[in-house]
């Protein structure tokens, strides 16, 4: 097992599905800054099921405790231990999934591994695993914000039905995606989508996806060459959460296609620098290292070359599988060898995506923390 | 920086293009093996500049010296300490680069990071730099072929050149990449392949493309969750490599477009498995654990699931950009803020796939021989 | 901060003396061990005050809950997070050491490093912060039992009171240890550092002392040249014990005045072993490449030769200095710059060592089972 | 293995006695400063054998090649390849100890770990695997010295003969310790010792000691609890150098017998402070948070407290044991179980201190550098 994410900012995470509790320990994280509980548990309610139309009927209060790290309203620079307990769970209705291999779920793998398995609920390997992810992505987050970087995810797939092109500007994407279920920019799409994850709930079928990654305002020079380059960090981040199965950054696999005096960004001299004013004020020293002027014509590269930030707009995307968890008979195998079929009882996501929104700004925020801490001078 | 991979088996490499030597040091290989140094010779002859026609030409020996860690013939569990000279730079082909940032190079993003740099044949960004990975993917090869672990990558798409479907048997792919410059299985469409990159070497243009890779015979339980899952560490390991900018397994992006019910691979009792027999033979006890006998019926999820090798073939795509790098005019700007216009002299490669096969290969090589040594019981 | 302690079976800690709560995440855990709870909170106790002529007042009850990684009482290879509630702590006993830096305390450095200091108790300088090794010391011990491996840790010195000869007989110690409240093998010393102790509590005066610990039946071949020498990582996690000052193994500083002829350890075979048979039957295979019958004839070097385990006992000893809280009145400053006068209040303990036993021991257990689980073949 | 010290800034290590080098890549190094190859090259002859009357004769240039990682006399931030080639051996010699365990040697537990091994002249565990350490050490001091952070080490103790008091003044110290072959700060002790050692010489007989160490000008806020408190970490980089059996800072195993009112170090308001003006003119702004007024009455603690320096010099002692080899008849056994009898031929040390003092003075200079990097704010 390897559950601690990070190298100076770390996270190191705990839990099953129907276990006493989720929680995790970050370490290394500034002292000295405001701990804002509420944004912290409300960014926690972001991937709590919402609405029975797209999501699960399991209803956890999911609220975060707190056990360290922080006095008088402050980070110490101390060790953060927290945890959420589980309160929802019924470990009976898993008994029938004992010893039988659910197709496209982990529990052979881990059989094969471990040799010994909590199968209630898909233990570690369930999604409630990622409840350690938001809480300490929220608290990355509340450092970012001093350095005025802007993370935000959104939904730029699901099945067939898609963004004609990536995404505009960060306000509009801010307030556009609030307005649905699942976290679209463009409503029409967005009512599209919805209408086809009810229509899959009904036939007891389930989507794949892409969500769509904007961060913004990170300072140029960001990235350790040549193993840790920045998108190298931020792949591994995004491949680690659930369901993950690609990642691509800038134009991504698009890349292929194109001719190199086609998509190489042209450098050119930024006299209206499009950064709101002031936007670095709180940033180390350091960092202004990299002439503001200095910009690109286009950001095909998406804000990286050679593994290291240049201060244009970083966005990746991640493609997601369908949920493996699905109504419809299957066939599978049992622990001893029997062939068996399978269908899902009771009411499941048909899509990981509204819910995952949230992890990959956790993951990506956590990731451009450690980072930065890295790269103090 | 941070130019150390793995974290049982290790390469820590050094070197800039023009500098005196690349190389590296391997540490943590296994004691009592058999260094086979024209094997690793002849890895690193394959991404040297083979042909005229499809890359640059400069030739170098590039002749591996190994320092340390090999005794008559076997490692001893030391570390290896290997390095290849430079020896064809002529640095004084650069001296027009030192104050110019080359167009999705690597040039502005280091002088912001590190305020200094090697401006010569891109110094550290350069792909010299990934010798030391053929190097160290060679010696990680020596290991896996024990457990019969094999691996091999392909050409999969230059342009809009592309293969119709994946990949079919290994032995073919084996026989028929080596048919032609592109490593294509496909002789048809290799010769397409390289007619297009000899057009666009006459234009001064560069293309992008998409190399894909197999793994085979990696027995069920490699893996560690939950961040290091093994589709997690192999993103980050291709995704290392200069000029990637995208990962996907098994179907990857397609995902985004498929229902779980289409997609699910049901497990199977595989009463006639067909893994050569005898292929384990010198594997870990512990490897044992799996039942040889339950598979996939279908491999959509591309031999991981959970983060964890399920025993099928672990297949994945590495999408790389065009070479930055090109004849043609471009805009760009000095470190003094000044516009200027560039177009490279001398010869380049008009696409970095052919030489990427064997550093793609390397990669996963080392990430699959770290993840046993992390995995033994 | 570095709260993680380990490489592969890892501890990362958190908690404050007058947070909610303390504890910790084990990571890396072997699947398929039967955790047995009662031990465990045994380890605990042994830890806790335990009679008020030696140590303080503070009595609570220190019960340890075990939130994952365990299922039907064995653990799953998943991380095991747990906690000790922290209940009986008065924090405003704290609130005159508010802004004042108690001498030898941590208090002016956590300051410095931070910025902001939980003052209360020591915070996270607090020795209540070596629960979370207790624990996961006795988790360490329980794999470390099936290998027959036994660590025992003693008192070898309080003040000038001292044993004459390091130790004898494994067995001999275990028994011997318990029948006193200072766990010195030697009843008729024993006595005297109770006594001791005693006249320091009533004096408002505490004591410095050596801790000793033997580890046997460590198998030959344990240890990682030339960086993590068994004996360096062993170092390590004793110096890193709140008070420790020193660390030796084998003869340690009396090497200094010896030569060499009268302390290398020859080497003999060795026709009848003094090892129980089947000590190592659970072992893993690779630990059977030592030939058993190579033994020395002399323990000198402490079982650890070049940083590799040579298969004789294995012992050592931790310096701890006098525990900084007394009763004494001292001289000290403020933050603001005042110079003030300080005198500690209430009971404390006037040693560290009664109570630094079974941490000594846990970080030799923790050490040692990394160790084993780096060196798998 | 584990040839990779450190964490931000860290050495690679490689080489054995007889192979073709030994050398090293470090990485993590700041950009941008100047490289002084003289006073690197003038480290590396420290630890040369000097004289003939305490040390081998075994004569190599041990000049140290860069090979990466500088460009115009400065670093560039990326790896810093180096090595040193072996020029003087001659393998043949140690053909009889091919299949012989050399009492307290490496030789019987690298066989047991490795099930091979290089044994000519020690192979990995020869002290020929300092050199690596001495380069990076002195790269370390060019970064140090930026700040004002110096490191003298020097011989405190040979045999039964040892310096009263453990050192005086800085200055003094830089002095008095080159005007003898064995370091020593009191010309007539070091006479003592020189005589001493020249005596076991011809006896054929070797000695142990002790080396002191004195780092000064390191700023308060040093050092990351709590498992990588500063001493722990220097106690760790100290015993990984062949040879050591102990370590301690302040008083250290001192601590044992004294009472907390003698030796608890109280706080005091320094207005005149004995740091020379402008010492930490270069250092990072973060540092400025130490109020420089507050200092400490006496300094048992040796510079740390609670794992984090406070300030004031830190010191340290390491003990070594007597060199292996020694010239007298010793009785051993064969790898095939057979009772010999061996006297080393030719010339060898009777103490690795002379030559170690650069070695430890390397050690804590890496690892204080490292600790700043990781401190950073």
């Amino acid at each position: 097992m390897s559950n601690t994410f990070g190298k100076i900012f770390t996270l190191t995470s705990f839990g099953e599905s129907h276990g006493a509790a989720v929680g995790g320990v970050i370490d290394g994280f500034p002292a000295g800054i405001d701990i804002d509980l509420a944004f912290i548990q409300s960014e926690l309610n972001r991937r709590r099921p919402g609405n029975a139309k797209v999501a699960t009927a399991r209803k956890e209060a999911d609220e975060v405790e707190l056990l360290s790290g922080i006095f008088e309203g402050k980070s110490t620079g101390t060790p953060i231990g927290f945890l959420v307990h589980n309160t929802s769970q019924l470990s009976s209705d898993y008994d029938h999934l004992q010893n039988l291999y659910r197709p496209s779920h982990a529990d052979y793998t881990y059989d094969v591994k471990y040799g010994i398995r909590d199968h209630r609920g898909g233990g570690r390997s369930s999604a409630r695993e990622t409840i350690a992810r938001v809480v300490a992505g929220a608290f990355a987050k509340l450092v970012l914000q001093k350095y005025g970087i802007e993370i935000i995810a959104y939904t730029s797939r699901i099945g067939e039905i898609r963004l004609e092109s990536d995404f505009t500007g960060f306000k509009e994407l801010q307030d556009s995606i609030k307005s649905n279920l699942v976290n679209c920019p463009d409503p029409v799409i967005a009512a599209q989508m919805e209408e086809y994850l009810a229509q899959l709930k009904e036939e007891g079928d389930s989507a794949g996806g892409i969500v769509s990654c904007l961060v913004r305002n990170v300072p140029a020079g960001l990235g350790e060459p040549v193993f840790d380059k920045l998108h190298a960090r931020l792949g591994s981040a995004m491949l680690s959460i659930n369901a993950a199965k690609g990642f691509e950054y800038g134009l991504g696999f698009d890349f292929a296609g194109r001719k190199g005096s086609e998509v190489n960004d042209e450098f050119v001299i930024d006299r209206a620098s499009n950064q709101e004013s002031g936007i670095k004020k709180e940033c180390p020293d350091s960092w202004l290292l990299a002439p503001d002027s200095i910009s690109t014509r286009t950001n095909f590269s998406g804000g990286i070359q050679g593994g290291i930030s240049n201060g244009q707009d970083i966005y990746f995307r991640v493609a997601v599988k369908p949920i493996a968890t699905i109504a419809k008979e299957q066939h599978t195998v049992t622990k001893a060898g029997e062939e068996v079929t399978l269908a899902a009882r009771g009411r499941h996501d048909p899509c990981v995506i509204p819910r995952a929104i949230v992890v990959v700004e956790a993951m990506a925020a956590m990731t451009v923390l450690d980072m930065i801490l890295l790269a103090r001078k």
